[in-house]
């Protein structure tokens, strides 16, 4: 079971190997939420999204033997580019298993920080037994984006850094998709002030957490047709009780909410958050009745959005 | 005739109202620029550009007396919304004089802040035969863009905090246009060290700097034909001598090297920058044999530009 002290563990572990994040304001878009925001920027965060905290904290307790044989994934998105650096950081070779029409700026993301890229089928089945076949071949770690507690204490990293330099929040949101990001702030919030309340963001249209939380036990995501890319993973068997146990609430958002909510972060703090990074914004201008007048931490999640296809010109 | 003290006294005086904008650095922009690349964020000062310190720095000067008249000018771009911003702090009434066919977007900045607009025909005489009879009958003082001793100090201000941070660079790149940045940044950097090499970065389709520093006079711009919309204006009488004697040289830049670097800027660093902005950076990757590994401070003016229209996309 993932503690408050492994968070604390995990940041000093990852600390040196980190981008310290920038906490930003607003004066536009506190009086615009009529609230006190203060945006923890994981878009800037090393390869663009804060990703690269769990994969760091994972790798970093890997043993030599392990590091030669490498480690491998299935995500072609943040956790697959973040996983690819982290490993190229520490000399160890990375495997990302993608299907063949996986978009060209996933591929790239993953070859410039010179990851090995092994192409399948479009299925879960081939995804899976691709993955399957060159563990066995490799004896390669495989890192699990969000379901393994070294990630889980990772991404927790970066509520510990927003609560370190901002103890008196009355209030932190971060978005929800697998989990591993709001398990670890929720963690982190009970480590540094249990009396802070954690709210999970999840878009409308991939809500399994939401719909899990009514049923008491993990029901599958209905679609996943959200633009909010980083959203679209199912809640794990590790983080689910963690967020069931500790969550004040997860907060339904709308893809036009979304939008609109990404659009005022580039206009206003004039900085790139890629979709999933802008769902807690727009949870808090939905609902000014739980966050008027609070001090309101915001994980921004992640920057990587491909600039040829912003969702307000298509 | 302004000099170093005066940023220095500009600096002392406008910084309670400044925002400290960050210098941000990047590993995968030093690489490719095999520099090392130190970028002031201008695009996150007030108002959303470097304007907000000369116009800060004009205002703090005026007396009760010429406040109660209110301030003017004919900016619809960066200057018009900083004067109006920088005038609503000290309660001053401002009034912008447009064109009726300026666009939306920058009728709305200078409205939010509270400015006063009065359009005018789209011609030289139209917008300045409007200033006058307002000027006549309100006695507001006309606050010109760059062409003011108060301006250009105030300006030079943004290289005076970066040599504060990073007091050993080797060269500053600075975006030229009617000159205030450039020279102010020229004064600042005489006044830390005279030793830094300062450049000047200019579109080649509005090259009226370069070509003038070559006749040893001012001569106009031919077009302006640039999407640098903050590029346009033509170098001033006050501005010009001080680039003259102290620029160690203005580059030319074409308008694909600004569409090329601005994108950079958005995916590497993850913020917003104008095209005006990206001009230095464009400078630096066109000339690597004056920057190879330079510790190079480049301005990053600011971050106004409309997210409908993208120049990648266009």
């Amino acid at each position: 079971m993932v503690t408050p002290k492994d968070i604390e563990a995990a940041h000093l572990r990852i600390a040196p190997h980190l981008h310290q994040t920038p906490v930003l304001t607003s004066r536009s878009l506190n009086q615009l939420a009529n609230a006190e925001l203060y945006f923890k920027c994981e878009n800037f965060q090393r390869a663009g999204s804060f990703k690269f905290r769990g994969a760091t904290n994972t790798l970093r307790q890997l043993d030599n033997a392990a590091l030669t044989k490498g480690v491998a994934t299935t995500s072609s998105g943040n956790h697959g580019a973040a996983l690819t650096l982290a490993a190229s950081l520490q000399n160890a070779h990375v495997t990302v298993v993608m299907p063949h029409n996986t978009p060209a700026v996933k591929v790239e993301n993953v070859k410039r920080y010179g990851g090995e890229i092994v192409f399948c089928e479009p299925t879960h089945e081939s995804r899976e037994g691709t993955l399957s076949q060159l563990v066995e071949r490799s004896g390669a770690t495989v890192v699990h984006p969000y379901n393994d507690e070294r990630i889980i204490a990772g991404q927790g990293t970066a509520a510990w850094e927003l609560l370190t330099a901002h103890p008196d929040l009355d209030a932190i949101v971060a978005p929800v998709s697998g989990g591993g990001l709001l398990s670890g702030t929720l963690l982190a919030a009970q480590g540094k002030n249990p009396k802070i309340r954690v709210y999970g963001a999840e878009p409308l249209e991939a809500d399994d957490t939401i719909r899990s939380l009514e049923a008491g036990r993990i029901v599958p995501n209905l679609s996943v047709d959200t633009i909010a890319d980083g959203l679209r993973a199912q809640i794990g068997p590790l983080t689910f009780p963690i967020i069931q146990q500790h969550v004040t609430k997860v907060l339904s958002i709308t893809e036009d909410e979304i939008i609109a909510a990404m659009r005022l972060l580039w206009e206003r703090l004039k900085i790139i958050v890629e979709p999933s990074g802008a769902v807690p914004l727009a949870a808090v201008l939905k609902r000014p009745e739980i966050f008027c007048n609070q001090k309101t931490g915001l994980i921004l999640s992640g920057g990587n959005t491909d600039l040829d296809s912003l969702p307000w010109s298509r």
